[in-house]
């Protein structure tokens, strides 16, 4: 935990905020925190900057807190992304929280198991907390949007145009393409496949919406990693 | 699983392989394998080919091997890295196997925990298995050589430079350094620090070792993820 956030619940007045839960531990076992001390903090959705701690007990810390400093910008895309198995997923929910990404839509396909969609993992309250992590590794105070599409025609027809428009489209795929294009400033949408990958049918359809493939080797990496490699190369 | 690697122990033949342990139960449970099928496989250390299933029950798996490909190319790097905790240095060994690292020194530094070093996951066979993980999900045969270095300061004075010398040597730190460079084709010694980061002394003495300090921008990255991050943008 590199940043400590806050939430809206959190706070007693414009600049205090009590904690009790395992922020608290974290302080107390990890930082060792003791009265006087000061931590970076953020508001969850707003800015960052610093708190004192005013009052530490067993139970509860108290923090004035002094939020003057923007989060960094987040990069100009939107990450489509097959859901991944569910012990994956939690770690690429922090990973594209810490990378960085504005809007993960985690889309069907055809490699995708069915069983997968079942997971606990995809609760609201469950991707909020994998994405807090990755907030609180990077220190950055705002959440990516998440988009959840069960059926992958119908979002790559209907609602996938209007958010490649305007932007570079690109489907991460092993294969016969051209490399990943690097240091990009423009707005990109990236697709990125399942295990296994896309099927032809699959990269066809997301050509027809604007994506185009490229690739990034003969080696197939783990979704985590390719997600993590393709956006350490595209911006 | 998207290469089986083959042991010097499975050959019964220069063409015959016999598989019994969780190769066999991943041909059986995820790939559902039938007699006559052909798979991707691997000889350790060796060339890459396919294998046809000849022979299959619930004990065992006989194979006939055709190996006849060059494994993908390594990246032309040394990968020095602070110890990362156990549960972390797991994953990271898949990483750098399945990335292409062809080495990796295994430094102490001020910030890694002494209990680190008992870990049973710095075992050899235990960091054999993980490499071997990343290497089937790649698709690549050739171990990386890991080197385990405890002591920083005689590592980085008596041995570094020896590995620095005719290489671009880089440190990824996080601070107001020259940005990691891009697309690069020379071969690059880079050194990664631990959670926390390396203290000032150790950018000095890794300095003057030849290491020069780079940064990825302003998120600090989990050490598996700042891997694969750096090692996306430096190739």
């Amino acid at each position: 935990m590199n940043l400590l956030l806050l939430e809206e619940a959190d706070f007693i007045a414009t600049d205090r905020a009590v904690l009790r839960d395992r922020r608290l531990t974290h302080m107390q076992e990890v930082h060792r925190c003791e009265v006087g001390d000061s931590m970076r903090v953020g508001r969850i959705g707003g800015l960052m900057g610093s708190a004192e701690v005013l009052r530490l007990d067993a139970g509860e810390a108290e923090l004035r807190v002094t939020l003057d400093q923007p989060p960094p910008a987040k990069l100009p895309l939107t990450l489509v992304l097959a859901l991944p198995r569910p012990k994956m997923l939690r770690r690429v929910f922090q990973t594209v929280a810490a990378m960085g990404v504005p809007r993960v839509v985690l889309v069907n396909s055809y490699r995708v198991e069915k069983s997968f969609w079942q997971t606990p993992f995809l609760e609201p309250e469950a991707i909020r907390e994998q994405l807090i992590l990755g907030l609180e590794q990077a220190r950055d105070s705002v959440l990516p949007e998440v988009v959840i599409e069960k059926r992958f025609k119908p979002f790559v027809e209907d609602r996938l145009p209007a958010i490649t428009d305007g932007t570079l489209g690109l489907v991460g795929h092993p294969g016969n393409y051209p490399p990943c294009p690097r240091a990009l400033s423009e707005p990109v949408t990236l697709a990125i496949g399942p295990e296994g990958g896309w099927i032809p049918y699959e990269i066809d359809l997301l050509g027809k919406s604007g994506l185009q493939p490229v690739q990034l080797g003969e080696r197939i990496l783990r979704v985590e990693t390719a997600v993590t490699a393709l956006l350490a190369r595209l911006f």
